[in-house]
């Protein structure tokens, strides 16, 4: 049987109250057969984020725990910080990284939302678990922040998908669902022009004509007199980076610009590399086992 | 701590007799703590071929248990098959796969081919291990295969590096070393020309002034209608497969002829796509650790 390995980013609105996150880490670090990717806690923002892999199973398990943790130490009446939040455990997303399919990640969300429902927080299932178009976007459900939440919670149209329909003062409320790892590849092209960065990037995107599962805007690096086309990969299996990049330098060379570097940013799963190995070393037929180290993931 | 991994891939000669097959792989199989990659017996070679990964340590108890099995159940006086052959325990070269350095490597097969003098079996160390010139390469030692033996081992030349200085029947010699994983990349041309594909592969090998870590000839591929640079790279480290792929499309662009596809053979180490992300996405500072999979590696 081959080992699954589901992955959870859960962010919780905490990030300065030491005793406060030693208490939720390790409600965490305790949960068996988890392995913790990464820990990163941000005074500024006042938010932790907690990066873990495992088998589905143990994977929810872990979430159970850290959860129940954060929702009895965090009171969000008061919370101050620079990024938006909207709740003591606020965004949770699991993400299939190798032999999971949706629907087994989606019973794990749905299962966690309940989870959150009966300790008394509303819960908005988002991206492949949204239960309506209004609710895929993080950025849709998240609009006025916390503070907006006691008027919200009045409107039908965000009754919550889990737990009371009702502003929880201490809580606020918690986003979760599954999503597609995303990939996060950004293009530096040898002009300092952001224009032709800008009109690069709207020929990349989606939403501009570009390719389907491609989200690009550009950016100046002003340090490096340079600009990039900074792009988002919802999803590498139907846009795959190597065909990204050639698009991209195509687009630069129209405007006899060159690419300088690119950058991978954060984790990404082994499977984002097959279409690299197919399509930049033309070997139409790699199959991923041929990787020595697959055989130690069971 | 990062985990370690050796690889070990031990041929022996028995191919046909299923019963001692049986109880020599038992001998591996019964080995705590390794993971078999593969085991393959061909009665036309009369020989059968073991891959295993793990922890150094590890992998060299189950060398020594399979051989020790292996020495006892096979005979070599009357041993036929197509294969090259000199021993009942014929070729086990030690690959460092992941965080394993060449020493730490060296230091286990030394450590095995004392086990196997031990045993009365003389050795020989090839590639990384070998004691001399003349026996860095498998294909000069096994000379005249197994029944050259009685001559070679009255000549001072051919003294044994571990085992007695003495034709042994029944066991013949064992040549045991350390080597760099080994990539078969094989590059299809769009021809059926093999004058090309032979003009492209002697500017792409090392010996008629090629790329350092680069073996290569000119095949026909009747059944396709094509022709192929077929490749062994001997260090991906430093004649990485991207770089060979781009020589062999601009050698090939100089003769007016496409690439049709390429293969890349058997099993490979993850560490062999670094310079693929690198140069073929232009990602220069790609951390390996950010493939999510790495970290159930430990």
């Amino acid at each position: 049987m081959a080992k699954k390995i589901l992955l959870c980013e859960l962010n919780v609105s905490e990030g300065r109250d030491e005793a406060k996150i030693k208490r939720i880490t390790e409600a965490l670090t305790a949960s068996p057969n988890i392995t913790i990717m990464d820990i990163d806690s941000d005074a500024d923002h006042n938010r932790s984020v907690y990066t873990w892999i495992g088998e589905p199973e143990d994977v929810l398990a872990g979430a159970m725990n850290i959860t129940k943790q954060a929702v009895e130490e965090i009171d969000m009446a008061g919370h101050h910080g620079s990024h938006p939040r909207q709740g003591a455990v606020d965004v949770v997303p699991f993400v299939p990284v190798r032999n999971v399919e949706k629907d087994e990640a989606l019973n794990i969300a749905r299962r966690y939302g309940k989870f959150l429902g009966g300790l008394g927080v509303p819960v908005y299932y988002y991206e492949d678990a949204a239960t309506k178009p209004s609710r895929q976007n993080l950025v849709d459900i998240r609009k006025g922040q916390y503070e907006a939440l006691p008027e919200k919670m009045r409107d039908e149209e965000w009754r919550p998908d889990e737990g009371p329909f009702a502003f929880i003062p201490k809580s606020g409320v918690t986003v979760t669902g599954v999503r597609f790892p995303l990939v996060a590849y950004n293009v530096n092209l040898r002009t300092d022009d952001l224009e032709i960065a800008k009109a690069i990037a709207k020929r990349m995107r989606f939403s501009t004509g570009g390719l389907r599962f491609c989200r690009a805007i550009g950016l100046a690096l002003e340090d490096r007199g340079l600009v990039q086309v900074s792009m988002n990969l919802t999803n590498f299996e139907k846009t795959p980076i190597p065909v990204v990049y050639d698009l991209v330098k195509s687009l630069a060379d129209s405007y006899g610009v060159g690419i300088a570097d690119a950058e991978l940013v954060g984790p990404l799963p082994l499977a984002a590399l097959e279409e690299v190995i197919r399509h930049s070393l033309r070997v139409r037929h790699f199959d991923m086992n041929q990787i020595i180290e697959t055989h130690l993931l069971g």
